[in-house]
């Protein structure tokens, strides 16, 4: 086979791309990846794991903050955001240097630069990038998303004057600001204002929508909006943003909410409303793939709208996250190869990193209603648990169960509290397998811990 | 019913016990709990909840010492040990009188006092306490455990004199020792000397075995190990305590290790060689219900011997955990009202709560080859968790599951590292559930999170 020659081309190297590329590697497959900036796409070099390290860091300092509650006294806590930029970059270059050498590992080629798919031959999909044309028997395109700047006024002029940010600039700048307005009161605003509302800044969110944290439980995102509230963060609900202006260190942020316009002062902005596919540029019209309000048709096998290319990952825009990615990307790969699978869509659950944790999966009673499902929902105190109530004075973490009605079923597992984020896989695997309440039951969980609380809660439903 | 007549007469309150009992006035059983110090048994008021207390404040002051690698600098970090007892005390307080309400709640009635069998009649079996009897249709023992003090010269003595301590006493002591001795590297052992570690006492750890950490994989004991030699524990191995002498705050420990004995001085010595079932003095001669080397014998419905009797817990000397209890009670129960139903002492975690974490469930490669299971196993460093890495500088964690070659089914999952207590339920639910590796692969984990190395695990396994 001629070096430019491959049996899969793989369009950018994110956590779909790069996890694709090396299970088609061990597949036998000759893989070429094509990616124009790092290797590990958003998720690693700009969206979860920078965040995760920002968020660790933040953490610490609130432990010293609070430890007078738990029998600890400090006298003077610090964090230095400029060290923790440095060991952001630290890390984000360890991993990244960990997902190219697995690639090498699985000896899959990487070519670096902006691949553009040209069309179909009798050799395959050709693919150019700078110079160089390639050729891929089969197409797996995971280009992955980018942040929305939404048309307000004075917006998209406030990005390059440095007063308006997106997740991707705010992970590298150097000093704290004073004051911070986050536009959007999802995933990633949420976590932002949780570092900022941390680390001492003015924190303000405005959101569009009357909830918090997007589709989570209503109930969760309230609580979760207390927590923040009692720590000085102001929200903006059912706040629509009509104009950005001012300069870096001097802004302001106008919105109307409830029929009036107010207006927030602020040093800085972070626009973080939503995310769009990447599907410009990259040649799909050249094949003819399909889209659909900007993102790339797929099943749940992957398969795109044209036999030979597949996509996974942000770009088919269904559930933008990098776990979905990584699954998207082996689905489509054992697709590639003949094997049976498929996403289960269902069962991908969701965790939202502030302090406390939320971690969800599956249907909330609003969404099982809303798709046709008779469902019931219990919900349990997470003061049931001794390890919670020994490490959180006065927690109002909670974990709620959704079941179907006929055959008690687990539908839903949603909570919000210590730990959330390593507990909430295992409901997944509940749901995934369609597990019912009376098997729960009969599983052992480790006593103390937060996620005995899952199982005592089965024990309220009749 | 008369009022001293009841259903099932349930002999101690601890969790074994009052989980019993209220599962038990669910199904529509009068019921009767003894017990002669506090609800909540060892695991609540002397356990479990207790040491996690302690270590929570230790995991608030290791933060607030270990912050500048993570751009925090805390300084005059200090632990009030007398104000971690207090809140250790609230803490218990409050969870017991939530057991309290949950047998109330229950319809559960309550007696304090310690019982004793006396016989069978007609109406049932008879227990008494003090100059109250009481007649029972059904009768389940959950007296517990306590702690072994080994005939060791001066050891006993060294209890009354304030020098030696179990895992009751230690609860209680209102300062730090500036130098501590643990006698026996098990769970109970660890976590005290983790504590006393971070709270600033010379700790040294004698164990009679080779290793810590009794049956845990000897890899993962050998991380754990390692973990706190470098933060200064002393580990004498393989070592036999052969006298104890002088007094509180000035004592001395002698050992043989390697054909040589040697000596430790101390203010306070931890014995935390094993507990022991309680099944003396309980009248179980009075109905004839059988032990095994001190423990009463049971089969995986909880039966005793005698038709009637059921026993759950740490009394029945299998796994002295209180999860094993919880749900020895649930199935006791079962039993008792004709539901099938059985404990599976195979998928039963296990938790050290060090810092690193260390959680396993299952076979480990060891006991597999003992039981003559053809079993392999395959690690993973958890470095290859982008959480880990932003959360742990220089972490050294791993995952190692064992399976059958045959079906490539779980057998076991152990790992040490952030989050193991609250991760490893999901593993256990796989043994459980006997699921393959391939079963695994198709889950989806949340990204970034350290359980996803289960995950990734499992593609190293062909």
């Amino acid at each position: 086979m001629a070096d430019n020659k491959f049996d899969l081309i793989v369009l950018g190297g994110g956590p779909a791309g790069y996890n694709a590329a090396e299970r088609a590697a061990h597949e036998g497959m000759k893989t070429l990846v094509i990616e124009e900036r790092e290797l590990g796409g958003v998720c690693l070099n700009e969206g979860c794991i920078p965040t995760k390290t920002f968020l660790y860091s933040a953490k610490i300092l609130d432990y010293a903050h609070h430890g007078d509650k738990y029998g600890v006294t400090v006298t003077g806590a610090s964090l230095d955001h400029s060290k923790v930029v440095d060991r952001k970059n630290k890390v984000v270059k360890t991993l990244v240097s960990g997902v190219g050498a697995k690639m090498k590992g699985a000896g899959v080629t990487v070519h670096r630069g902006t691949g553009v798919i040209k069309g179909k031959s009798a050799d395959g999909f050709t693919v150019v990038s700078g110079d160089e044309t390639f050729t891929g028997s089969k197409l797996l395109i995971c280009t992955g998303s980018e942040a929305v700047v939404p048309p307000v006024t004075g917006l998209r002029e406030a990005v390059p004057e440095g007063l308006a940010v997106t997740n991707r600039e705010i992970l590298d700048i150097r000093e704290i600001p004073k004051s911070i307005v986050v536009i959007g009161g999802g995933v990633i605003g949420l976590e932002m204002a949780s570092y900022f509302n941390s680390v001492g800044s003015i924190v303000t969110v405005i959101e569009m929508l009357d909830k918090i944290a997007g589709p989570t439980d209503a109930e969760i995102s309230k609580i979760l909006q207390n927590n923040y509230a009692k720590r000085g963060v102001e929200f903006k609900l059912g706040a629509k943003v009509t104009a950005v202006s001012g300069r870096k260190g001097k802004g302001s942020v106008s919105y109307e909410m409830g029929g009036k316009t107010e207006k927030v002062d602020c040093d800085l902005i972070l626009v973080s409303t939503g995310r769009r596919a990447r599907t410009a540029n990259i040649g799909l019209e050249s094949v003819g793939v399909l889209t659909e309000r900007g993102a790339i048709k797929t099943d749940e096998r992957c398969r795109t709208s044209v036999p030979g290319i597949w996509a996974a990952g942000d770009v088919n825009g269904r559930i933008m996250l990098a776990h979905t990615a990584y699954r998207e990307g082996e689905v489509a790969v054992a697709d590639m190869v003949g094997k049976a699978d498929r996403v289960d869509y269902r069962s991908i659950p969701s965790v939202i990193y502030t302090n406390p944790e939320v971690g969800s999966v599956g249907e909330t009673l609003d969404s099982a209603k809303r798709a046709g499902i008779d469902a019931e929902e219990h919900t349990l105190a997470l003061r049931y648990s001794g390890r919670y109530v020994a490490e959180n004075e006065g927690g109002d973490g909670i974990v709620k169960i959704v079941v179907g009605k006929a055959h008690k079923n687990i539908l839903g597992v949603h909570m919000i509290g210590s730990y959330a984020s390593e507990i909430i896989y295992g409901a997944a695997a509940m749901v995934a397998r369609e597990m019912r309440v009376d098997d729960v039951r009969r599983l052992v969980f480790p006593h103390p811990s937060v996620c005995e609380a899952i199982r005592e809660a089965m024990f309220s439903i009749n």
